[in-house]
């Protein structure tokens, strides 16, 4: 079980126009969010283009990361490798740099056994002394993680929670029927943050809490107080930004929605190309309409 | 929008060892499940085994439900064909026997565009005077519906409600979002009930209903009191029942356990084979579980 | 192993303006073929859109092509179905109207394990005396045939020959090196059939040698006279017309064609619709490229 | 068009018990390749698991397939990312190193656009003069490419080939209809060699030319001479080998091979597992008998 809790936005990783990592923008963005409530801060997720960083530029990620939050809230940087040895060697240094814990990724090549699998996970905790959220994400990696799994490496000292970016609530509540006292369960994106809070989550790793942080503390709070039925209402509300999503590229989609607030947070990175005109206005138009002043009163 | 809400089970197709429907058996589970309160019943679903029966048990099927429910409730039979004549043909024929409405399936063969889709369901809907519940199964169909596509079907006056067995609860807020006002939506077994009801479900078309119809009823009063906490506990324990279908398949799991209850359905259409032992043993304690006393006080 | 061999054509099913099988067509359809050389005539098929036809009319069709050989080249219909018994059935009443094998299809709803697969096919085998010929095409059935049960199911001896629609050759081969002492292989529209022909398959069960029978006899024969280079060449030209099935739906593809041939083969049963202008286009202009005069010498 | 030809192997990365490149091991593999007939090298492939090994292991890997080739027949590695940067630098570096093209992967995470991918590729081309082998594997890379793609990037002059790892050879046939003249065409351990040089393959770039050198030159040379009846036989044989490749994971048959055949290569990388002894007997007997001295009366 973990220290982590409540609303932990994925952040995206700004570049100046030559490419490097912009500093002073990704520092802003951990302060703003802070100062807008959020219980933690994730860098190097899908959100934060992980996969299309080289080596140096995810060390100064995390970083400026681990500076901005000061130690005011948990910093918890995506792992993600092919290779063992790999998420070992990334995790070890990010421990050296002060972080809290890590979101382990599992990234195959070849698919690979549940054994394998386990053995992943348990050789990273085994060698690196970080809580670790596991992540699994059936869409984006080619080994998903099963059930059984799961329980399995929950055992795990270092192994405390799980974010899973499936769409399949129903899969979340099978696992917190099975070991809920061994491993937190916190929502991704691709759940409706209500209904796994409901059923006993402790969190929620998401994408638009980068963009929407008030409204998603908002929500957050609100099912803490067990006013479920305002909660439903604002996640209704709050759901229209995650639609967009399912329509343009999660990373993309952020990065329009944040340099419409007056992040200079840059393009997508090649190869690919930023939304066109028409559909950032449809993910801006999206993001005020889950923003706007009566959201309160919802 | 519909007269159809609550708890309307999915009817499994009982067979004799000589291949007939069991007449005695499928009325006698009718009566059963009316006098527990359910609020309408479908036969030739998933779990009715609707692929493997022939045109003349179908109808044998819809004639004995149609008798057994007396008009004490709805009886809602699957409409699935490739072709949009078959299932015109279907849907006249049941409204001669007397049903009160359809499921609509589309069963494709060559994928489909979206207007072809479309005028699937548009075509039944102009030919048949009875109320459709449009249903959409990413894994058994081999063309999905689109939010588009089902939100412009919804229009029809006779297209008046939605039932979704995708795994994927946030598809169907993001429906409730556009098109809320002009179709039902309803959870299947494959949602979890109470966070398609919190958002504004009408109703509930699942397979366990059939053999927990008291648990299913109560669940769904509880939410519509409000008393979320309550009904979250209660979906807790229910959802146990709901885990077995993700190892076997439906129509196997709920003949079993309707066995173990004492309903003489007979095994799985050939080529299905039935449970063995140990698998027909997980369904049973799973069945038991989610059955016992201490329910009411979960 | 079977009497079955060369080039067998797919036939479609031509419907008149009000939905019946268009006998008058689909009887000339088939002496045509006959004369260009074609060695054998499977109704039912995908190309034959069988998923669409009623009961009636998919008996009407055996009928109308058993009557049209004559006796002169052997008669093969689909045979599809997810239960056993209706496959069962449809083998019987066709061999009563007198054909000389099936081609039999497992179109399964649940998926399937490799026993239940088995089961349905040797229990075909046992009730049926004709020879079958199993299909598998793992994009339009949901449950495919390992190479290990198609060896087994290959011990039968009415199990004699295996059309193989997936792209995969090699697994052509693979089943050749495995057991090609108890099956035939045949190649599929998606196979290049020189390829095929060349590992030792037997023949060609393909939509294509409906609307370019002549071409493909050619075709078959030159690999037989062992001419492969000129076979290469001839394959290179002819699979132009394969190339339009990547793009539009196969019977969709040869009904156009059939169209500009002059059979009045009516247009794809309802929920599809006809292709439009450019891609009937599309079609003829790779039918008349296969068929130009230069073919023979090509 | 490429001066790439012939046999060219994939290599597999030997490493040492710590974790290194065994250099050793690599240089001799490379030596034996040559003088057993190979006609180019391809180090950082599927088959040498390029996915789980540092920059700075791949950079080692490269050193020692150029120094070892010492001009004799071409080194043409692997380059794969996810990002544009990434690969132009892994192209630049090693350019530098002296290596004679590039096998092109692009490895996408968020789904690409037709656009995207194409400028993937001709970005690279456009940063780095050296001829690319495009490589496509829509098994292991998330984002295929079109045959309208690959005709269009062809007309860069630097992209000089196309490996495509599906299994579907008629694509590559569509591929030679559309574009022969643009871009050679080179068969991947998936397809049937002989059929993708009777179609007019340049060449074959595959793993079990690794492990079966002579055999897989004997094969090259037989279609040359236009003896096609013997080189079927020869490759019934050697498909064999291939077809362990369809129920293990690439690069540990391969390794798993080499160790039978004396080369240290030692174990796949982590999380990966060695193959345990009843697959690593399948795999050698395979390999024997694919290797056989009968191969040659084949």
């Amino acid at each position: 079980m973990s220290n982590f809790y409540g609303v932990i936005p994925y952040l995206v990783s700004p570049l100046t126009a030559d490419g490097n990592i912009n500093e002073k923008v990704l520092g802003d963005l951990c302060n703003d969010l802070i100062a807008k409530g959020v219980t933690g801060l994730t860098p190097l997720g899908s959100s934060g283009e992980y996969a299309y960083l080289s080596d140096a530029q995810k060390r100064r990620v995390v970083e400026i990361v681990v500076e901005a939050a000061g130690g005011r809230v948990p910093v918890v940087p995506g792992v993600a490798s092919v290779s063992t040895e790999g998420a070992i060697e990334q995790a070890r240094l990010y421990r050296k740099i002060g972080v809290d814990g890590i979101v382990g990724v599992l990234d195959s090549y070849f698919p690979l056994s549940e054994q394998e699998v386990r053995s992943y996970f348990l050789d990273i905790a085994d060698s690196v002394d970080l809580p670790i959220v596991v992540y699994t994400n059936p869409n984006f990696q080619r080994t998903d993680l099963s059930i059984d799994t799961i329980c399995t490496i929950a055992e795990h000292p270092n192994i405390v929670g799980l974010k899973d970016a499936s769409t399949n609530t129903g899969r979340l509540l099978s696992i917190l029927n099975r070991c809920a006292d061994k491993i937190d369960v916190f929502a991704a994106s691709s759940h409706i943050a209500v209904s796994v809070l409901m059923m006993g989550g402790k969190g929620w790793f998401a994408g638009p809490a980068c963009v929407l942080p008030e409204q998603s503390v908002e929500l957050y709070n609100a099912c803490k107080r067990g006013e479920w039925e305002h909660a439903a209402r604002l996640q209704k509300r709050l759901w229209g930004f995650n639609e967009v999503f399912a329509r343009f590229r999660l990373a993309s989609c952020l990065k329009a929605a944040l340099q419409f607030q007056g992040y200079a947070v840059g393009d997508p990175i090649r190869p690919q190309t930023p939304l066109d005109a028409h559909a950032a206005k449809t993910v801006t138009d999206a993001l005020q309409a889950a923003s706007s002043p009566e959201f309160a009163g919802a």
